[in-house]
């Protein structure tokens, strides 16, 4: 690492600094005006961010990057439209700063609440998916905070391209200069650096898998939001609606295997598992879902050739597959489902599939996850989904916040207190 | 420090885990009447508690305690009542534990919400006031958290006695055991065990002089809520009110100079500093507050010589008194004002006093702190105070929670999701 990279580092968060003051007061046109052309730019300069992409992807195949990790890497047309669609959600939800909340009057007169305030600078140290760059721009100023981008090496003719066509278009409508820094140095002490940096990054987002949040975690001097890894579980009650039960398994393994709210391990009780485990276990042969599965259900699935089965092992409790596997294990019952998940789940999410409500409700309150779901498929983790907008990151996490960090999540409160000459007796 | 000692730390936390799973569920009867029990005993009690109390405080004298510590470990009978009823006021609050809040239903029928749910396990290491013991004891239980309480060894008596009332208390209303733990090792090193069990312990909350905050910032293995350096300004604006300027500068400096929310310095605007310093300087005087003046307000009051007054130095801005000193300083502006504790400032309580509202808007849009105030004294920023109870510290950073801390500040909320077969398209 050179030396004028540090120097490049420390400028450029000392700029995000500066901008954030400004940031902080900025008008909800302004703002929103930045993210309508953020959008509109990145359809008109999808050629070029797209060319950028193709040569982050052609390198990353050459060097023999895992399908998964490909498949979160690679833009298309169609992503490229769905990220706009996501920059003009953010912009048509309320402007959080300013927000004034638990306002009452005291005994004494004095009048005393709550103003949302931004937190000052985010970093995000941040792997693969390129989208990252333009969801959490787009959050961070919404919300009046300064962001210091730092993707990883396999994304940065990707994220260059994203991070200067974001520059460029917040320019446009009279942003502050320094509001978004992209920091193109990838080494990994760079980062450390940056880890050090508490007076000027108020908060770090790290998103990627686990050995990078423990690198985080572990050296950053400023507060860390972190999560991300989902060891997610769908437990089919014995009162499941199959039809249901099946719908939402497949979903949840099938519909985008690489994410962290896919599902991991799948708990069948004991009741229904000889109905269901060979549906289920059927749809998902024919997406090539591979099965790691306890003995029961081996004895349940054993006779099917078809299947891509093996005998599951201690690692596979607990394990994020992000690919077509899935662990498979029958359960006794709705206690014993509990008591895996505790001790296998990594607070990330988890469902219940049942059309007993006294069982639904037992598992939504005891379940100790950041989201946590009757009924549905545990893909829907996701701030877009949830109607955030976009996400910053799914926080596992019980401080600050928990679970898809949207823009109330990255801002803080300061009491304001009117006074007409209190003092305290 | 003994093996024992380390053991007997070891086994409390996790009697606080085991416990902290089943206060989550508690029925707030329960918990109300455990807090109803705790007030009853510190009243019923007294006698033992003050006898304690009298043998710290002895021992402190002899050893040759500041003033202002003795007056911080000090407990009298009036002192005992408000503590008491500090604790009636938590249980007449709402239980923050199950509160929905955010919910609403998506375009997909999925019902999408937040239930707010308990930390877990808080431990608290505090220096002094043995108020804290029961203060942060009835947040805990009242929040459905389990607490370990490390206090200092200058009030160990003190804290000794009044957790021993409160675990009494709170099993008599059927809590279960553990819920409140307390530590009677009150070596530095057992601290720095407490702060690796980040496996059990979910918080901590330091409460104490820089040197023990700065100390568990950077060897606390989980989450830290600190603060509670404050470095008070008031500024009298030109426009000010000069009676209330008055009042309120006397009041926040003068009412309990031992405390962080006390007046440090005192700001005066250029035209009103004539009129309004040798009224303030000679109110303080009465009552003993030395003064630390820059060379224009010592133009001003230097003739006085029934005052005690010296010139500011350096080490005077930014500095946290907690005594009877006061730094003085004239300012040019609303703008000199604001630039001045945006640099001295710890984030903890500012305030104007001005009848211009443009200067008093101003003041509270720009200012950059946990408090910030128009025409009150800063001794209100207290939980207490502003209806929350009583508080488990003061935050003076902007992550999770700032200012003071209530029941809602010592919880998390979990996703909860309600559906009815849905799956993500």
């Amino acid at each position: 690492m050179m030396k004028s990279d540090i120097l490049e580092l420390e400028t450029k968060a000392k700029e995000a600094k500066a901008a954030s003051r400004r940031l902080a007061d900025l008008a909800t046109g302004v703002k929103n005006k930045a993210l309508s052309n953020i959008a509109d730019d990145l359809l008109s300069r999808k050629d070029e961010i797209l060319a950028a992409n193709e040569a982050d992807y052609k390198q990353a195949e050459t060097s023999g990057m895992s399908a998964a990790m490909l498949d979160r890497l690679q833009l298309t047309e169609s992503r490229l439209e769905s990220m706009a669609s996501d920059v003009r959600a953010v912009a048509t939800l309320p402007d959080p700063v300013g927000e004034i909340f638990d306002m009452r009057t005291l005994p004494n007169g004095l009048i005393v609440g709550k103003k949302r305030v931004p937190l000052g600078v985010i970093g995000t140290i941040y792997e693969s998916r390129p989208n990252v760059t333009i969801d959490i721009s787009s959050l961070c100023l919404k919300s009046g905070n300064a962001i210091i981008l730092r993707g990883g090496k396999e994304a940065i003719h990707s994220n260059t391209a994203l991070a200067g066509v974001a520059q460029q278009a917040i320019a446009r409508a009279g942003v502050p200069d320094g509001a978004i820094q992209f920091i193109g140095n990838t080494s990994r002490e760079l980062v450390s650096r940056m880890l050090r940096m508490n007076e000027v990054i108020d908060l770090i987002v790290p998103r990627g898998g686990a050995g990078l949040i423990e690198f985080v975690r572990e050296n950053a001097a400023m507060p860390v939001v972190a999560g991300g890894i989902g060891v997610c579980h769908t437990y089919v009650d014995r009162a499941a609606d199959i039809a249901k039960a099946i719908a939402i398994a497949f979903n949840a393994k099938v519909q985008r295997p690489t994410v962290c709210n896919a599902l991991d391990s799948l708990l069948v009780h004991k009741d229904i598992a000889r109905k269901y485990l060979p549906q289920i276990a059927g749809e998902w042969a024919r997406e090539g879902v591979e099965m790691h599965c306890d003995p029961a259900s081996l004895d349940i699935l054993g006779q099917e050739k078809s299947l891509k089965l093996a005998p599951a092992t201690d690692d596979d409790w607990g394990k994020e597959f992000l690919s077509l596997v899935a662990a498979i294990k029958v359960v006794n019952s709705l206690d014993e489902a509990l008591e895996h998940i505790e001790r296998y789940g990594s607070g990330h999410s988890e469902a219940i599939i049942t059309e007993d409500y006294g069982a639904a409700m037992r598992f939504l309150n005891s379940v100790d996850a950041a989201c946590v779901y009757a009924n549905a498929s545990t893909r829907f983790t996701d701030g877009g989904q949830f109607g955030l907008g976009a996400e910053v990151g799914i926080s596992t996490q019980k401080m600050h916040a928990r679970g898809p960090l949207g823009l109330k999540e990255i801002t803080s409160y300061k009491w304001i207190i009117f006074g007409t000459g209190q003092v305290r007796p």
